[in-house]
């Protein structure tokens, strides 16, 4: 049986990431829902919204779900024990060390499955003893490693290192792209971009309007001096692009990124001064419009399969 | 069949790029003799070494070889003349417009496949009449992109507007990320990396020694305002980065970078003032020393091989 069903108790090893402002109790029900593992995502959720979230997506799938906690959110203590008392099975920690919240999780009969953007990362990792990792490439939206190794060779390096369940994360929102990382040795995969724009997802409409819009090279890895963050040509990413190539410091960089840019961007639609977040693989799906994520993982299943056929077809090399 | 392999008229759909101060008649006509399809790097040769190489590879095997002529090279109507006259029969060209040679090509008998880094630029060179595509990806070494789209966004983006044969390179160094490219769209693969570290590669034995002791994340794409280039880590390049850093100008940059600094790197192996480059999956082959040409033939093949029978028995999703 593949490792990442049998570990989370799903259908298909197809996981949402935890997407600031996209990844509601709606996205991440209607995934579980349809065979894969949906995550709330803690990161852009005060406390007690969380709390809320987990209660109704609960109502509205018994299927397994999980949520997604960025390691350095502020009041870490209280969104770890909501997720104790409302009894949550899956975390997915990121950005930060799963040193110390690891074995707590488990204490609590939390799974824990960490993102991570190097082999060696995913060795300390392994050795917090979490039961999953994430290996996001590149590719991803939103923030990401500093080492820029894509998904195509990051997944190999992990794999190299490690036997732990692996889902390959950055660049897939395809059914071949599914196949593809699973032959380079990952155990399925954790898909955002593609479920930030479907019709669950809590993104403003004018976000997901643009983003399938998007052609290649309309996004790039900026801030690298702060947190490199993979983000969308618009007015606010030229300022940041200019200030960068007259070599802005880290304090004006800080200061022209201000707070709440990503929920300006993404959630209220702000497409001039907000930080619009998406992967590189959004232009695959260019002139699309949002569809439900049952349509997705039906489309990820058949994408899967037809590239399963074809490659069997092929003569041995 | 594999339509690369018919195209060329070899066993496998496997090139080796046309490096700068690696691939001389030696790793070309390794290649060809072992199935692939071996390249001469017309880029940095005099159109008279140009010559002599092509003779010396015809001498050394019977099966196809071609030349890679980056379409910016100086005198590129003497080198051109030199194919011609030399009855070579496979050209592939790049980093320019395959507008003004494919024609002239074609006339003399050659057969064309143009590099793109975008599926805009793919439809350029398909109108341009070529035979082949290689589509390469961010992760490749040296001259790159500008936008930086990855060779896991690159392939399925370039598939989606073409049927013409389809190379993927850029990240692909092993027979799992052969058959992943090929999962991905791609007929067959351009390899640059895994071949300039062979025993028959022209590079200098300490930059050969060097690639293979990188780590992830040791390779960077930088000098992104005069031409985009993977580099490695060393005094040259930290140079560089400290330079862009604080906003050099495309002056300063290009007076920094000075002339022949790839030689300098590569095959006279100066470790700290030259430019070394290479690709990102380097780090997939740290601690190993150079091997012949038709080892990493012998591996590729196994290991694609292998991958099919993993993914034929895994169950279907």
């Amino acid at each position: 049986m593949n490792p990442i069903c049998e570990l989370f108790g799903i259908r298909y090893p197809i996981i949402s990431g935890g997407m600031v402002w996209c990844s509601g109790w709606r996205l991440a029900s209607a995934v579980s829902q349809a065979g894969g593992l949906g995550l709330l995502g803690a990161g852009s959720m005060h406390p007690e919204t969380l709390r809320e979230h987990i209660r109704c997506c609960r109502e509205a799938t018994s299927a397994p779900f999980g949520v997604n906690i960025p390691l350095m959110y502020p009041q870490i203590e209280e969104i770890m024990q909501i997720i104790a008392d409302e009894g949550v099975k899956v975390v997915f920690t990121s950005a930060g060390s799963p040193k110390k919240w690891t074995g707590w999780l488990h204490e609590h009969g939390v799974k824990v499955a960490h993102v991570v953007s190097s082999s060696k990362f995913a060795l300390k990792a392994e050795e917090a003893g979490v039961d999953a990792l994430v290996a996001e490439g590149f590719e991803a939206g939103g923030h990401n490693g500093r080492e820029e190794t894509t998904t195509l060779c990051l997944i190999p390096a992990v794999r190299a290192v490690t036997r732990l369940p692996l889902l390959a994360a950055g660049g897939i929102a395809t059914g071949d792209a599914l196949y593809a990382a699973m032959a380079l040795g990952a155990d399925g995969v954790q898909i955002g971009s593609r479920f930030a724009l479907t019709v669950e997802s809590s993104a403003h409409e004018a976000f997901k309007q643009r983003c399938l819009s998007l052609e290649e090279g309309d996004t790039k890895l900026l801030l690298k001096q702060l947190a490199p963050t993979r983000l969308v040509k618009n007015k606010f990413r030229d300022e940041v692009e200019q200030a960068e190539w007259v070599g802005a410091s880290v304090e004006q960089l800080r200061e022209l990124l201000g707070k709440g840019r990503a929920k300006r961007g993404i959630f209220e639609g702000d497409l001039d001064e907000g930080e619009l977040e998406i992967g590189q693989a959004v232009s695959l799906l260019r002139g699309q419009q949002p569809v439900t994520v049952a349509q997705v993982m039906e489309e990820l299943v058949e994408g899967y399969q037809r590239t399963s056929q074809r490659m069997a077809g092929l003569s041995q090399l």
